[in-house]
């Protein structure tokens, strides 16, 4: 067996998540595969390095998928982009090692959120921002973003129909730039909870909106209790960014 | 009368240009009249800098209008920004002298052609640049660019339906800008011909494609020959980013 493994950025505003649902249930998982099945004449499954929600982008999301026939690894990237929507794009194929999995060998991901942060709207960013009119005082979130970093149980930050075997996860790093009107916060882990990056960014804008005291936000990761932390984030605001192996 | 001055930043996709059209023609300019009007309870023209032609957007596109009422420049602008379509933004709006005019006095523009230079589609970038999948020389493109710079008669450059007084402008710069798969092309000057950015840039490409030679720009613009110089390039890589009064 062939395996191959892709590099995929997409727009996600219309499709519902990465992740392949039933039939008329537009994913990017699903129209990969419809396109491969064209090309390899076979259906074939798309490994994702894990599920991004309903409205949620990617720059670097990495896939792999197995196949019988060898492929010529150009020629399949540029099928593919002829064939996929326009807010799917596949950046590279590369031949992979036979055993590459790209759930199981994720190792590290890079989430990045941006939110707009002037009074009027952007017509250019408006799919891939959360706007937040009300000036957010940055230096208070990135003191209540410490606490994020290291390793935590983080269910007091995850879905409440989360579930992992373990809700413990290893933060790197929380990262923010600012600039041209933006703020983009950068969350870098072994892993994230369902919606755990969105409910850690909802509750971050609390706090630089001044409803939440940087103080707060240690005290609610160690209550484990998700009824205190902030509200989950609009997905249009998240871009998974990069897996790391 | 009172003066108002508008900064306004649009996504041209889905529009026929700035300048209103007839009835069920969707323009800027008649969006925003639109809403005003619903503001004021009467019609009032709002006078752009210039027109910007379908699908060709805006950063900071300047217009002004005339009210017999007395506004408060914060409350109309919040008002705007509430009810025009998520596309259309109004970046400030101030009191200008009574005798501001935002098309006769404009000084300078700045516009910027954007061309994503990859060989795999952005989807983030796709209504907003240009795709060219062959690499660009953009050296060969900056030694063309060249000869631009300075007063000429650009009728070579105009679009065949032009009918200007006089054919010769002032380009004071061309500057280019490479990085993260983008190619952009910023282009400062006293006033353009109709579609004379977009010719440039058309025969820019050419240049950077090897398709046209460095020393045959200079040779097109002397000639005034518009059969001679590339196509219009299209409308949704290039952006309004700057009106100088």
């Amino acid at each position: 067996m062939h395996n191959y493994r892709l590099q995929v950025s997409y727009d996600g505003s219309r499709y519902k998540g990465w992740q392949r649902l039933g039939q008329g249930e537009s994913t990017v998982q699903g129209k990969i595969e419809n396109v491969l099945a064209e090309r390899l004449g076979k259906s074939v499954e798309v490994v994702g390095s894990g599920r991004t929600d309903a409205g949620v982008h990617a720059l670097g999301q990495v896939a792999n998928f197995k196949s019988e026939e060898s492929l010529d690894c150009g020629e399949l990237k540029t099928y593919l982009n002829r064939y996929l929507p326009d807010d799917i794009a596949v950046v590279s194929v590369e031949k992979a090692e036979e055993e590459f999995h790209a759930r199981f060998h994720a190792k590290e991901k890079t989430y990045l959120y941006r939110i707009w942060n002037e009074e009027h709207p952007n017509p250019f960013l408006r799919k891939y921002t959360l706007h937040v009119e009300k000036k957010l005082d940055v230096a208070r979130m990135k003191k209540a973003a410490k606490a994020f970093v290291g390793e935590h149980d983080f269910t007091a930050f995850a879905n409440a129909r989360s579930k992992s075997r373990t809700m413990v996860r290893n933060v790197y790093h929380v990262e923010f730039t600012e600039g041209k009107g933006l703020v983009e916060i950068r969350v870098r882990g072994d892993g994230f909870l369902h919606n755990m990056v969105r409910k850690m960014v909802g509750t971050l804008i609390e706090v630089g909106l001044g409803r939440m005291e940087p103080e707060e936000v240690p005290e609610i990761l160690a209550s484990l209790d998700r009824e205190r932390s902030g509200p989950i984030a609009e997905a249009c605001g998240l871009t998974l960014e990069k897996v790391g192996f």
